[in-house]
């Protein structure tokens, strides 16, 4: 956008930044310099001059202090939608409302797929103007409110619990033109698994809709909202620190994250989760209900490819097994699936280590398994499961009666943060490749629950993969 | 990192931009502002004191003539990785190089995974010093160089074609204690689709290694690295209109877009892609070997969750079996899988879309399938295709000889890249699921390859999915 005087973001030193009084103020004319304060607000492009030939201003961050910003009050944790107020994360300067003023999100709608969005308007493909039309996209269940949606202790930060139904909670809003988007989106589907066809699952014409297997599934797909404070918290750390290390540690990504204390939300670009449940959608809420839960983070190379190497998909589909037969049993099954590839690593970090693990001296082995992430990433895990309970009480969960998994780390987040699970169900060892052993071994050693032996430093280094060659061959 | 004299970035006016004679020089001693340019590079933290007690700062963003900027050179396109030059993306300032001055690219490594790794960092969990041990990491198989990496009309812009052996070619950079990552990563394994088990392929002992199905296959994985002029030129528009579009259609990420023209690689956030190679690697730049290729865009419900409204699983696993048979025979087969969920717009738009189809008055009907899209999203499709064929020119790819896609933009590309496509195999009937029909026919109505009738307004109304009454039984 161009500026006009409406639009201008005039320049006023930011509040508690040591050095203010060495800022020098500036005028505000076309072609001059908006705001000399501390990692100031504008800048001017050279090209791309605006309809009347005027130089365009880019504004490369906001500070709280300055005239024009005012961002809609937004309550964490707030009982009620209307105490709480939507998360607004657009920066968009058309239409009725000036969001860019009025957000009070930092980040964008969409995670990752901002990017592509952003391609399309630079493209020419999309209009900056659009706004979506939100007719017949509401849930087709009801899910919440519920009391953890507010809770003192804050039980959910890492996503917004009215972001399934902004449509309707916030609607006055969008009516006014405010550019707000769900971060949550619930549909109805059937499923049909390969594994799970021809008579692994009994028909009851309601869950399991036909002899070879065809599943009735309700599902959701949820973006990460953080409120800074509390995932801070769940850290450990402060605030500000939280902020310095998500700013620098990615090459410098949305300097509002330092220049916006006032800000608390943040909606970073990465990967969310989807929900699938089957059975009654509020039974999850109901302890008198029995619940089946499976936590799974995304393998891309197992999860779609049938890779032997680990054992993510059996996982996976054992749990969605047991998720069927417990809803058919009159429960409800849950399986949350995340998008943290390789331990949240990523694909790249995961094949490096392949390559380390497969190539070592002795050959891949249980006994080394972790080492070598270490050695190439710097830790074992970035999943950072401390955050994963957040979806369990949006749903209302208050307790888990069969947990299909033996990730401590996962079983530890949960208890800890309030749910108790009353049984864990390890992967019945027949559907374990037999090269992922050694991944089962060493998660087994380091502390995964188990119903058998915990192998001894021997034992690890008996307990082996495929060598290289046998690989290459 | 706190302000050293060594660290310092001295304050000058950018170049190129209007108005700096309005700015007014500063100081740089610990407690006052640095630069008074626009969208000057630097902040102090209220909290967080250096070790000394000093006030930390946090350098915004930086300027092409600000001293201590000196990046490495970068010469995109080179012939040899000596011309070339590393990709630098890292920000960090401890160790014997200070990156954040040297570095010659935009965005972090890691794509998405970015964000878990400042988490893991700001948590304490990884120590910003860490650099990975490369020990054993690199490719199991020679890939390039090949001509297309630089050839003058530049066939890629979207990824580092060096990017899967900077451990080797820029070991020196390494050596010298530059941060610098590979952003591919090639191995091996074993794959087993359950719908390919059990006598659907023939056992070789080479390409199949077992009667049940067990699978030989490399595999790499590709993070995005975008050369910017390059990105801007295949979509028609200039580069600053690019760089403005990503920066501020995402809420305001990367101000260095903006501020650092000199840059032209930007490592965006978003997910990558997976090549999986059946037969040996080498052939797929011999063009006397027969090629089979599936270009596959990632569709989560379907690809892992196995969804009736869609063809994707369907169609990637006959994809992997026409390339296990092509193999076989004695050519090449190649899947490339884009981390592009719901045409590269996202779960939650796609959940979206799913609800206002289902609900439509009539019912899900091919003759408004695209319709609901737009309606939600803007555009039907977001998945920018133009850059997808830059991984075929990676792999030396010169002609296809049967593409598993019935997508006419998928084609589009690949033809328009200059590599012809001898033969297009569309999804045999049998293996499409019942409610996916509405996709099918609308597709093909829109231009889809078919070897068969290409429907008309009314068989297009006529092809109707189930109704949400149906779907919530």
């Amino acid at each position: 956008m161009r500026i006009g005087d409406k639009d201008r973001l005039e320049k006023s030193p930011p509040m508690g930044i040591p050095g203010n009084q060495a800022n020098v103020k500036s005028t505000l004319d076309n072609g001059t310099i908006v705001g000399s304060s501390p990692g100031s607000a504008s800048f001017f492009t050279g090209g791309s001059p605006g309809k009347d030939g005027a130089i365009e201003r880019v504004i490369l961050t906001t500070y709280p202090t300055q005239s024009g910003i005012r961002p809609v009050p937004l309550n964490w944790g707030a009982s009620s939608s209307e105490e709480r107020g939507p998360v607004l994360a657009s920066r968009s300067q058309t239409g009725p409302i000036n969001n860019l003023k009025e957000r009070n999100a930092m980040g964008a709608y969409g995670g990752s797929y901002s990017v592509y969005h952003a391609l399309a308007v630079g493209s020419g493909a999309l209009q900056a103007t659009h706004r979506p039309d939100f007719t017949d996209t509401e849930p087709p269940v009801n899910i919440g409110p519920y009391p953890q949606w507010s809770e003192s202790d804050m039980k959910i930060v890492s996503m917004d619990p009215w972001g399934h139904i902004p449509q309707t909670v916030f609607k006055d809003y969008l009516d006014r033109g405010y550019d707000l988007r769900p971060t949550i989106a619930v549909t109805k589907a059937h499923m049909r698994l390969p594994e799970l066809a021809e008579g692994t699952l009994k028909q009851d014409g309601v869950i399991v809709l036909s002899e070879d297997g065809e599943i009735n599934v309700t599902k959701a797909a949820v973006e990460p909202v953080w409120w800074l404070p509390g995932i801070a918290s769940r850290f450990g750390i402060d605030e500000t620190k939280l902020r310095r290390a998500l700013f620098e540690d990615t090459g410098g990504m949305y300097p509002e994250l330092i220049t916006r204390p006032d800000m608390k939300v943040f909606l970073p670009p990465i990967g969310g989760l989807t929900i699938y449940v089957f059975g009654p959608m509020e039974y999850l809420a109901d302890p008198t209900k029995k619940l089946t839960v499976r936590v799974h983070d995304e393998c891309n190379g197992s999860d779609v490819f049938g890779s032997d190497i680990c054992t993510c998909r059996p996982y996976l589909i054992y749990g969605i097994q047991r998720c069927v037969e417990t809803a058919q049993k009159g429960g409800v099954g849950l399986i949350v699936y995340f998008r943290k590839e390789g331990r949240a690593l990523g694909e790249v970090t995961k094949f490096l280590v392949y390559n380390a693990r497969k190539r070592q001296a002795g050959g891949d082995r249980a006994s080394t398994y972790f080492q070598h992430t270490e050695n190439v990433a710097g830790v074992k895990d970035m999943r950072f499961q401390s955050l994963m309970p957040d979806v369990l009480h949006w749903l209302g969960v208050q307790k888990i009666d069969e947990m299909i998994s033996m990730s401590n780390m996962k079983y530890d987040a949960i208890v800890g943060a309030g749910i108790p699970i009353l049984e864990r169900v390890p992967i019945p060892d027949e559907m374990v490749p037999p090269d992922s052993q050694v991944e089962m071994v060493a998660k087994v050693a380091s502390g995964y629950f188990t119903q058998g032996h915990v192998p001894t430093e021997a034992e690890l280094n008996a307990v082996k993969g495929r060598t290289w060659d046998d690989i290459a061959h």
